[in-house]
């Protein structure tokens, strides 16, 4: 990704790097890396160059994003959005898919190219499901499993589909990939949405209780609507509206007390053995036992949010 | 265009149709139709669709740009960004860019897809210059010059040489099909800047008068500021940093009697002559006629302005 930004616009190469030069997890090349994973020492160019592929969108759109929720600091640095005005940064978020979409355009067939243009439109379409969304409080349960499918599994689910198309493997096991990245992705956001109740702010990094106040409609917050008294759901729904903001304490323990954490935990936990049940027939690849780790990983972050059973 | 509608998200495919569904002039998938043209009854599909791409970047740019310049209406229209909120718009300009590659990603190559993607962040990277340079009165004819290139001629550049590449014409013309298309794309920008100071409203159909006020440094502007005396240069300074704003008819009264716009559909002129002086050695090819028609109506479009010489 370094060496992309040489290749843009002089006058804007300094901005694209400020954009790619994060300290990000790199959840998405890592799927890329292990999905594609042939044993110690065998590291393809195509390999690197999907990844950063795969980054450079999910990085554009952390771009945009940042601009809708008028978010000033991620990772503890101004957001493209603060550091060089909104408009500014609408076009960077532009420019850096269009050179995701280049590189990926120097493979010498159009797969890469057409992979990841379907990914980045679905994955757009979610997040303006999402949008216009705000504040709703009648989405159903299969809505909210749509938007997260394509706001987040999707990029998920192509990101291991290209790493086991790239390393050779035979249809099947790229099949078996591309089912895991989605199950990954799904419970990977539901993490995320229960973190967002439940977290301790410290351990995590990041402010919480985001969701309600912007109005977002996550699995947590349409299970404490749904059970909450009368009075309480009038509450809540009016803060979800913009109303008198909830504080996050009282939401965390009535997530809690109510057993609503609990049951996210098993949504999350379901979608991890489902990751891991796909994977199965495939444990001769040198893949799955990365990708299982990926899948324990996130386990034991869930398991560490210490949700009363 | 109307087929693709069909192929995005069906909860965002009417948000699609919305944007695509315009009555734009369709001057860049003209410039892919007629850079391609072998003869009355010879129209690809291959061509149809990568007119259908060029298009689809353009309006994708079109959406992103009425966010930043606040647009309500166009082409009598509200603006996406009117009618489904910014936030929207930013994601959907993204769907539609992600789109318009995927159909690039169609063909058996690819060639199409590197040479989209690649115009479309020159494009954005000249937006980003324009809107970063906003209001700063120290922008060079060079600096003017390599934005308007950019941001325009590119994708002119780009729909004329994949025009003539369809085609299956020789190396020989589709470089100058490629040029043709630049300097007819920075004399169509050149143009479009000086409507905006000396057009009538009525006949161009669009408000003018914008550049100055939104604070665009444009030829016009630049050889004014240059030219007046320094107390009415200072009147023209402040109203373009966003102070008391200066009435069309006194600026299009300068521009006149000052001789700049003369000197303006000069250097349209020069361009013109320049796209048609590449043509020249490729006179056999059947797309020149029609290429060459469109610097003649262009041409035309400037005498109408009634410029004094």
């Amino acid at each position: 990704m370094r060496g992309q930004v040489e290749l843009f616009e002089p006058e804007i190469s300094g901005m694209a790097a400020y954009c790619l030069d994060t300290t990000g997890k790199r959840l998405r090349p890592t799927l890329v890396f292990f999905s594609g994973w042939q044993g110690e020492g065998v590291v393809s160019d195509d390999l690197v160059r999907a990844a950063g592929v795969v980054e450079m969108v999910h990085l554009a759109t952390l771009v945009h994003d940042d601009i809708m929720d008028r978010a000033e600091i991620r990772r503890n640095r101004r957001t493209a959005s603060r550091e060089f005005g909104p408009d500014a940064a609408v076009l960077l978020g532009d420019a850096l898919f269009s050179q995701a979409l280049n590189v990926a355009a120097q493979f010498p067939t159009t797969e890469l190219c057409r992979l990841v243009s379907e990914s980045t439109r679905r994955v757009c379409s979610g997040e303006i499901m999402q949008t216009l969304r705000r504040r709703d409080i009648n989405i159903t349960l299969a809505e909210y499993r749509r938007m997260i499918d394509l706001k987040t599994a999707e990029l998920f689910r192509v990101s291991c589909f290209i790493g086991a198309r790239l390393s050779g493997a035979g249809a099947g096991f790229a099949q078996a990939a591309d089912r895991f990245g989605h199950h990954l992705g799904i419970a990977y956001q539901i993490y995320d949405d229960l973190v967002d109740f439940v977290g301790e702010e410290q351990r995590i990094g990041k402010t919480l209780g985001t969701d309600l106040a912007t109005g977002k409609l996550t699995l947590p917050l349409m299970l404490l609507l749904e059970r909450v008294p009368d009075a309480e759901r009038n509450t809540i729904i009016a803060a979800l509206r913009g109303g008198q903001p909830l504080g996050l304490a009282a939401s965390q323990q009535r997530m809690q007390e109510m057993g609503i954490a609990a049951e996210v935990v098993r949504a999350i936990d379901d979608e991890l053995a489902a990751a891991t049940h796909v994977l199965a027939p495939h444990h001769g690849q040198p893949a799955v036992p990365l990708l299982l780790q990926l899948g324990a990983m996130l386990h034991a972050q869930v398991s560490a949010l210490q949700v009363t059973r």
